[in-house]
């Protein structure tokens, strides 16, 4: 299911290729993010054209709306939002903690309610594993208990522990339950910023044995010398030869980070919603539209970006469509902020093929930060 | 510039060919309104990949937004706007009147403010030939007096005394004036709901001469029986030779009625406006997607359309775009809407064609409206 095919030799950085249902996914590789079944702002066509195919869905969107019933009988989630590549669904762990009102955990499951209508719910590590069979997706996730930065080392050794509970359960169920399309299911390493319980969370998940591990409760708000020194302490836990997943990372810098510790595939909302709001990355650094300074630009986002909009549109004609607030904006910049992370993360694989990822990297922040020489 | 091809036996329909600077445009069309330089919610590629070459824009909007310094650096609106085939843009005259506060008319023009920061504005008939002859559109609108329903003989004869002032005066700046790009210039016919003042002014722009004539002020509100008897009459004053737009009708009832009058171009933001909210055409008439009756409907909008979105998404799913305020929504059935009546219309010409236009009006009616046996 997973081949590392190359490794840097200066850095724990390596490429790979994920074999899932709907095809093979090179890796490192950053997963656009479709909550509700659509990436935001791009319509699918325009994913395929940047390249992607593997994106995320969340089960706990998807099980409040549409529902398992219309789910179900539209014959998963692929058919339904006619995706015939790769979805990778988290368990709706994260969003039952962030989103969802009086989020009660006990050792049985989460009882909740819906941030659409407060309605009340009831999911065990069970119904996530049979919620998320049903979508159907390529890659699963074990439902787990996301902590915030700066909770006590009790309450966090609770949490990992109902998280390592819940991840055997998970996988049973896994192993149990009918799927219509295969899909493999990953655990979650949590222990919130407490290395001895990241390490135990570790041994712990290693030892039930998945498909592939998630480092789940990083970049969740904690400053980014923080974030490095657990994700550095966390990454090289993981076993060698299965896919590891950093969820919640999607900026160049956070990437960069994460790929020079050996993980291969990240998530993130983030370049989406910041195109939503008009501000698009740039190998310079990120540009807000909006400015005065793009009034009279008739330059390109970037210049042999290539991407749909960048081989269409210039700077004044997207600030003037975002200060008219017309839906082609986000469309545009949502379409070149993937592109921006596609072709990153592309040239971040050729770079520890030719085993240059250090050099790539140093040189790309360089640049990205404004520190160029 | 513009060739009537062929003539429907039973009725004043007729099929020709418009051939503006931006490429040879098929008659009867229907334009989408692309009022601030987009099409709303629909990627330029999309009207392409439908059939579309001509389309509306507003020269009140653009004036105002992005402002026409920005449209002259750009090198005109098709530059800026990225869109390499024919536009049309009207005047200003029906938003000043709709939109501004304080639209004030003397006879040298007309003082406004700006509906989006409250400036103040004055536009002259020359000042609105200028304006368009920098947006560089291929068909320009003279500036006339737009007036409600329901408004005296002697103040619909003044305005329609006014118009036709403004009309000669803009025909004498379009010739006198450089432009970058060529463009045609049309008058429009106004009089309100007065027979004898309809006649009037298209007598009056007549004697003017222009490359094509419009039909302005209908379609504003008042009744479907009023609206044909005014246009039963006004069609036929027009010349034959040369085309006819009537300003602001975009469903099909409204369509197959001014195609019968001898109409040959049209638009409407209504197409993309009920889309947004989630309305969409069928030839069974239009139908509402967030009903809670299509959450389990797996079919496409209409069996057989082969639209961008028919041949991809279900009901279903579009619904739950909608219900999940997802951009994605908007975009799919604004792009349905559209090829929706770019389909209508060149079955329509199909039908002019081959000289059976008004059964074909009859038998797409009864369907529309579920009058069908």
């Amino acid at each position: 299911m997973f081949a590392v095919q190359h490794r840097d030799p200066g850095s724990a950085a390596r490429r790979g290729l994920l074999s899932l249902y709907h095809g093979d996914v090179h890796t490192p590789a950053f997963m656009p993010v479709g909550t509700n079944g659509t990436v935001k702002a791009v319509p699918h066509t325009m994913l395929e054209e940047i390249g992607f195919n593997l994106i995320l869905g969340n089960a706990y969107h998807l099980y409040l709306r549409p529902g398992m019933d219309v789910i179900r009988q539209a014959g998963g989630i692929h058919r339904f939002a006619n995706w015939n590549h790769n979805i990778l669904t988290d368990s709706g762990g994260y969003q039952i903690f962030s989103l969802a009102s009086f989020g009660k955990i006990t050792e049985e499951g989460v009882r909740f309610r819906s941030h659409i209508d407060g309605s009340a719910h009831f999911l065990s590590p069970e119904d996530a594993v049979d919620v998320q069979a049903e979508l159907g997706s390529d890659v699963r996730m074990c439902l787990d208990v996301c902590t915030p930065p700066e909770i006590s080392y009790n309450e966090a050794l609770k949490a990992s522990n109902i998280t390592t509970a819940w991840a055997l359960r998970s996988r049973k169920r896994w192993k149990e339950k009918e799927s219509p399309l295969p899909g493999a299911l990953f655990g979650i390493v949590q222990g919130n910023f407490f290395k001895e319980l990241r390490k135990r969370s570790a041994d712990e998940l290693m030892e039930i044995e998945f498909p592939g591990y998630a480092i789940g409760g990083l970049s969740v708000g904690e400053p980014f010398p923080l974030f490095c020194e657990l994700l550095h302490f966390t990454a090289p836990l993981l076993p060698e030869d299965k896919p590891r997943y950093l969820m919640g990372i999607g900026t160049p810098e956070y990437i960069l980070e994460a790929v020079e510790m050996g993980i291969d595939i990240f998530d993130c909302v983030f370049p989406t919603r910041i195109a939503r709001n008009g501000t698009v990355f740039t190998s310079r650094g990120t540009i807000a539209l909006k400015w005065e300074k793009h009034r009279l630009d008739f330059t390109p986002i970037e210049e042999g970006c290539g991407c749909y909009t960048c081989s269409r549109y210039s700077k004044a004609y997207l600030r003037h469509l975002f200060k008219a607030r017309e839906i082609l904006g986000p469309v545009l910049t949502s379409c070149h902020n993937l592109s921006f992370l596609f072709r990153l993360v592309r040239d971040i694989r050729e770079a520890v093929s030719s085993g240059t990822f250090t050099a790539f990297k140093k040189q790309f922040l360089a640049a990205y930060n404004g520190t160029q020489a």
